[in-house]
C-alpha cells in the first residue's frame, strides 16, 4: 500500500519545508478571485431560470435584478474591507464570531462555512462539468462520472500539497476574465452594428403557462442571483499572504475584484437579455452566448475551456479552506482531533479526504446539477456573512479606535442587508432544498458541542488519579487459548510462566478427536497447567472464550487477567489468506472486554 | 453488526440440528432436476443463434441438431447410471477422478466443477432475468441490477441455510414442466388445425449475408446446444438423499429426468422450426413461442414466471454444490481452510460468499447476457464429464465385479463421446470465450498445489522442534510508547515492572512544548525509567517507533522484546471516532516486526 500512496501523493515532506511566500497584488487577485469570479458562470443562469417560469416577456428583469445583486455586492465588500483592516492575520467568520459574539454564533458560522465549502466544491465542479457538456453534448450522460473524476483529480493534487498557487491560478483566471470581457464587448458591438435587430425569434414563443409576475417571484429570482456573492470573503481570510502593507494591499485587490465581478455580472445579464437567451437544461447561458456571438469556433471553445478551468480552481480553493477551518475547530476541541494533524505532505490530509467524500456524495445525490444545489448553497453563505458582519459591529463598539461608531454603522448595514437576503433566500428557497441546510447547521452545532463535552470529560477522567506505579499491587492470571500444540504455544507458555504460575490453558472443541489428542499432548508438554476444553455448540470460536474469561474475571475480580495469544506469522503476508486468522478474530473479539490485557506472542514460521 | 447479521441470516443453529431427510422419487426429481431442466430455457436459443448467422433457410437444422443433443444425453445418462451404482455415497467428478485417476485429473475435475458452479449461477440468473425482461421489456435496461438482486436473494437464503428443499422445489419445477408440455402440445395442435399453414412470414426474410452451411458451423451449433446437458450429473452426487434402495431409486429418477428433458428439448426445437422463430436479443425463444401460441395472456405470463423460477432454483443448486465441493477440497488441503468450516447456520458460509461474489463478477463482466456466458460454460461441463467417465472405466477395470468389461466399455463410450464433444466445444468456441476457461483451469490446478504445498510446509515447520517450555530462558526488555501522562500509562508501567526492570519509555516528538512538559512530568512519575524523545521529521508516529525498536533488538538480540501499549478505551464504541487511534495504528505497524511481543494494557474510561 505504501508504494501506491507514494506514487499518488509523492514523497513525505519535512515540517520546516512549510514556508510562506507573499503574493503580488495581481497574482493575489488570481489566487483569491477564482471562487467569486467563477460564480458568473452560473449566477445569471439562476436568475434566468427563475424568471423563465413566468414567461419570456419578463426577461428584461434579468439585468435589473443583476444590478440589484451588484449593489448588494458593493455593500458586502465595503463591510469586508473593515474586517480586513481589523483582522490582518485573517478574519474568517468563525474567528470573528468567536471573538465577538461567543461560542454559539461562532459554531453556527463554522457549520455554515463547512457546509459551504462542501457546496462550493459540488457546485463549482457541477458547473464546470456543465461548461464541458455544453460544448460536447455527447458527454452529457456521463456528467456525473466526469464531475466525480474532477473532484478526484483535485483531491489527489491537494493530498500532494499543491503550493505553486500563483503560477497555477493566474493563467485560467485572467483567461476567463479576458474571454468573457471580449464576449461582452463583441456581443454588444454586434447588436449595435445591426441596430439592435438580432434579438432571436425564440424570445417570442412563450414557455408554458404565463403567470403574472409576483413580488415573491422577483425575490426568488433575486435570491437565486445572490449566489454570485459566494467567495467574496476569501480575501479577508488570507490577508497574511499579501506583501506589506498587508491590509492596504488586500483592500486594493478586493476593490479590483468587486469591480471585475460586477462588470462581468452586469455584462452577461445584459447580453442574455439582448440575445433573448432561453435557459436550457443541457446548455449553459455562457455557452449559448458564446455560440451566438463567437460562432462555434476556437474562440467559443476557448471560452468554455477557461470557464471550466476557473470553476475547477474555485473548487480547489475549498480544498485549502475546509481543512484549515476544520483544523482550527479541531484545535478548539469542536471536531475530532484527527482533523488537526498535518499529513506527511504538509497538508491536512484527513480534512481533504472528508471534503472529497462529502462533495462526491452531494454530486451523486443531486446528479451533478448545479441548479439543484444552489438553494442549499446560498443559505450557508449568507448566514456566515451575517454572523461575520454582526461580529464586526460588536468588535467596533468594544474597541477604542477612532470613528468606531461610523465603522460599526457600516458593518451594521452589511449585517442587516445580508441578514435580509438570508431571510429572502430562506423564504423563497425553503422547499427547494434550503430546509436541508436549516436542519443540518443546528445538528452540526449540537454535534460540535457533544464532541467538545466528550473531550473535556475524557481528559478529566484520564488525568484525575495519577499515582505512582506499584507493581506489587498486581496479581496476574493468565489465559492461553490453544488450538493444537506447536512451537508458538511453547513460546506463549514460556512467556506466561515468566509472569506468574496462575495459568489456565483453554481449547475450544470443534472436533472431539482433535480435542482428545490435544489433551494427551498437553499432559506430556505441561502437566502442571490445567487445560479446559470449552464446548462450542454453534461452532463459534470467540463466544466460548469470552464467556470463560468473564467467568474467570468474576471468580477473582482483583486479579489482572492477561490473555496470551500464540500467533504464528507466515513469512509472506499473502500467506495469511491461507490461515484461519483465529488470532486476529480473537484480538477483535477481546476488544469487548475492557479490563483484560491482551498479549500476542508471535512465532515467525519460515 | 451482529444484530444486522442475525436479522439477515437468523439465529445460530446447533451442530446436531444438521439432519438428513430422505426424498421420495417425485420430490427427488424436483430437487435434482431444476439445473438440468432449466437449460431448456436457453439451449435451443443457442442452436438457433448459431444457425441464424447463415440465414433462416437452414433453421430446419434446429430439430435435427437437438435430436443429436438428445442422443448425447442418453449416452451420458447411461454412463452416469453406472456411477450411481458404483458410488452410492455420492460420486462427483472430483471424488471419482481422485480415487481412480490420481491427484492431477481430480484437481482438473475439481477446478472444472468449481468454475461450472459459478457459471451455473451466472448463466441461470442471466437467463432467468431474460425470461422476465422478455415479458416486461421495460426492465431490459435494468437487467444487470435485476440479476445481481436475484443472486443477492439466493445468497441470503443460503446463508440462512434453506433446507426445506422438497417443498420449495416441487411447485416451480412441475409448473415449468407442465406449462412447457402444454405449450408444445398446443403449439403442434395449432399447426395441425391450420394444416401447417401458419409458419410466420418472418422466416422468409433473410438475415444478413447468407453463407453456405459448413460442417464447422453445424458443429458450432451442435456444441452450443450441448449446454442442455449441464446438471445431468446432479443425481449422481446426491444418491444418499434417496430412500432405500438408494441406487435403484436414483437410477429410476435419472431415467425420468432424461425422458422429460429429451422430450422438452425436442418439442421446443420442433416448435421453433414450425413457427419459424428468429432469435432476438431482447426476447427469448420460449417467450416468442409463448406469445405466438398462448397470446400475451395469463398463460403466457405463467410460462415466463415458471421459467424464471426454475432458473433461479437452478442457480440455487450451485449454492449447495459449490461450498460442499470447496469444503471437501479444503479438507484435502487444496483450498484455504476457511472454506472448510460450517457457519453458525450450518452452511458453508465462506463458500457461499465466494460463489456469490464470483458469479456477481461474471454477471457484471458479461452484462448478464446468457449468450456470452455459454461458451465458457460448456468447457467445464464436458471436461468434468470426461474425467468422471474415464475414472469410471478405470474403476471397473480395477474391480472384481461381474460384467466389469461390459461396464467399462459403456463408460468408455461415455468418456469418448463427452471427450469428443469437449474437443468440438474447444474448437468452435475457443475465440468466443472458451479460451478463458482453458487458461483458468490449469492456473487453478497450479494454485491448488501451491496451497497444499504451503500447508504441509507450514505444518512441518510448526511441529518440528517441540521442547518443554522453560521460562528461565527468557530475558525481557520492554518498550512503552507514551504520548502524555495519564492513568493508562501508570497501568502500563505497573504491568511492565511486574515483568522486568529493563524498561524503556519512548515518546515521539510532534510538538516541542508538549515533549518538554512530558519530560518533566515523567521525571516526577518514574525517575528510575529513562524516557527517550524520538524526532518525527515527517510527523509520522509509527516509523520512528519501529526504527527505535529495531535498534534495541539489534543491541541485544537475545532479549525478548515486548512493546506494552497503554490504550484507553472509551465506554461507547462510537467514541472511538473522536480519538486518534494511535494505539491501533501502532498495533498494525508492529505486525511488521515478527519477533516482538505486543501487549495492550487497556484502561477503561467511563
Amino acid at each position: 500500500m505504501d508504494w501506491f500512496k507514494r506514487l499518488l501523493i509523492g514523497r513525505p515532506l519535512l515540517t520546516h519545508e512549510l514556508s510562506h511566500q507573499r503574493l503580488t497584488n495581481w497574482t493575489a487577485l488570481a489566487v483569491f478571485a477564482s471562487d467569486a469570479l467563477s460564480s458568473v458562470a452560473y449566477a445569471t443562469d439562476e436568475i434566468l431560470l427563475a424568471l423563465a417560469k413566468v414567461g419570456p416577456a419578463y426577461l428584461y428583469w434579468v439585468p435589473i435584478l443583476s444590478g440589484a445583486v451588484v449593489v448588494l455586492l458593493f455593500i458586502v465588500a465595503s463591510s469586508y474591507k473593515q474586517t480586513i483592516q481589523s483582522y490582518p492575520s485573517g478574519g474568517g467568520a468563525y474567528t470573528v464570531a468567536k471573538e465577538n459574539l461567543g461560542a454559539w454564533p461562532a459554531l453556527m458560522a463554522g457549520a455554515a462555512l463547512l457546509v459551504d465549502y462542501v457546496l462550493t466544491v459540488a457546485v463549482s465542479v457541477s458547473a464546470g462539468t456543465e461548461a464541458i457538456t455544453s460544448a460536447f453534448p455527447e458527454f452529457y450522460d456521463h456528467r456525473i462520472n466526469l464531475a466525480l473524476f474532477l473532484i478526484f483529480v483535485i483531491t489527489v493534487a491537494n493530498l500532494r500539497g499543491i503550493r505553486e498557487s500563483a503560477v497555477l491560478f493566474s493563467p485560467p483566471v485572467y483567461a476567463f476574465v479576458g474571454f468573457l470581457g471580449f464576449l461582452i464587448v463583441s456581443g454588444i458591438g454586434k447588436i449595435i452594428a445591426t441596430h439592435g435587430g438580432i434579438i432571436s425569434s425564440q424570445t417570442l414563443t412563450p414557455m408554458g403557462p404565463t403567470e403574472s409576475l409576483s413580488l415573491l417571484l422577483l425575490l426568488m429570482a433575486f435570491s437565486s442571483g445572490c449566489v454570485a456573492l459566494t467567495g467574496i470573503e476569501a480575501i479577508s481570510n488570507g490577508v497574511m499572504a499579501f506583501k506589506p502593507p498587508e491590509s492596504e494591499n488586500a483592500n486594493k485587490v478586493l476593490g479590483r475584484l468587486v469591480l471585475i465581478l460586477g462588470t462581468l455580472l452586469l455584462g452577461v445579464s445584459i447580453l442574455s437579455w439582448l440575445y433573448g437567451v432561453i435557459p436550457s437544461e443541457k446548455e449553459t447561458l455562457l455557452s449559448q452566448l458564446g455560440g451566438a456571438i463567437f460562432g462555434r469556433g476556437s474562440l467559443y471553445f476557448a471560452l468554455q475551456a477557461s470557464t471550466a478551468a476557473i470553476l475547477v480552481l474555485a473548487a480547489n480553493t475549498s480544498f485549502a479552506d475546509f481543512p484549515r477551518l476544520a483544523s482550527v475547530m479541531a484545535r478548539d476541541s469542536f471536531l475530532p482531533r484527527q482533523l488537526q494533524n498535518l499529513g506527511d505532505r504538509l497538508c491536512f490530509s484527513n480534512g481533504i479526504l472528508l471534503l472529497a467524500a462529502s462533495s462526491m456524495g452531494l454530486v451523486l445525490l443531486f446528479s451533478a446539477k448545479t441548479h439543484f444545489l444552489i438553494p442549499l448553497y446560498s443559505v450557508g453563505v449568507f448566514l456566515s456573512f451575517t454572523l461575520s458582519q454582526a461580529g464586526m459591529v460588536v468588535h467596533h463598539l468594544k474597541s477604542r479606535e477612532p470613528f468606531r461608531y461610523r465603522k460599526a454603522l457600516l458593518n451594521l448595514v452589511g449585517a442587516l442587508t445580508t441578514g435580509l437576503v438570508l431571510l429572502i433566500v430562506l423564504r423563497s428557497k425553503f422547499h427547494h432544498g434550503a430546509w436541508i441546510v436549516c436542519v443540518l447547521i443546528p445538528a452540526m452545532v449540537c454535534w460540535f458541542y457533544a464532541v467538545r463535552r466528550h473531550y473535556s470529560h475524557f481528559d478529566r477522567m484520564l488525568s484525575l488519579p495519577i499515582r505512582s506505579p506499584d507493581p506489587k499491587n498486581l496479581k496476574h492470571t493468565i489465559v492461553i487459548p490453544v488450538s493444537r500444540i506447536h512451537r508458538g504455544v511453547v513460546a506463549a507458555l514460556e512467556y506466561a510462566q515468566s509472569l506468574t504460575n496462575n495459568i489456565r490453558a483453554i481449547h475450544v472443541n470443534f472436533d472431539e478427536d482433535l480435542s482428545q489428542k490435544l489433551k494427551e499432548d498437553w499432559f506430556r508438554l505441561a502437566p502442571e497447567i490445567s487445560l479446559s476444553i470449552l464446548p462450542a455448540p454453534y461452532r463459534d470460536l470467540t463466544e466460548p472464550i469470552l464467556e470463560y474469561i468473564r467467568k474467570v474475571e468474576a471468580e477473582d475480580p482483583h486479579d489482572l487477567l492477561t490473555v496470551v495469544i500464540p500467533h504464528f506469522v507466515p513469512m509472506r503476508p499473502w500467506h495469511n489468506v491461507l490461515h484461519n486468522q483465529t488470532a486476529i478474530q480473537l484480538l477483535l473479539a477481546l476488544r469487548e472486554l475492557k479490563n483484560v490485557v491482551v498479549t500476542t506472542v508471535r512465532t515467525p514460521v519460515e
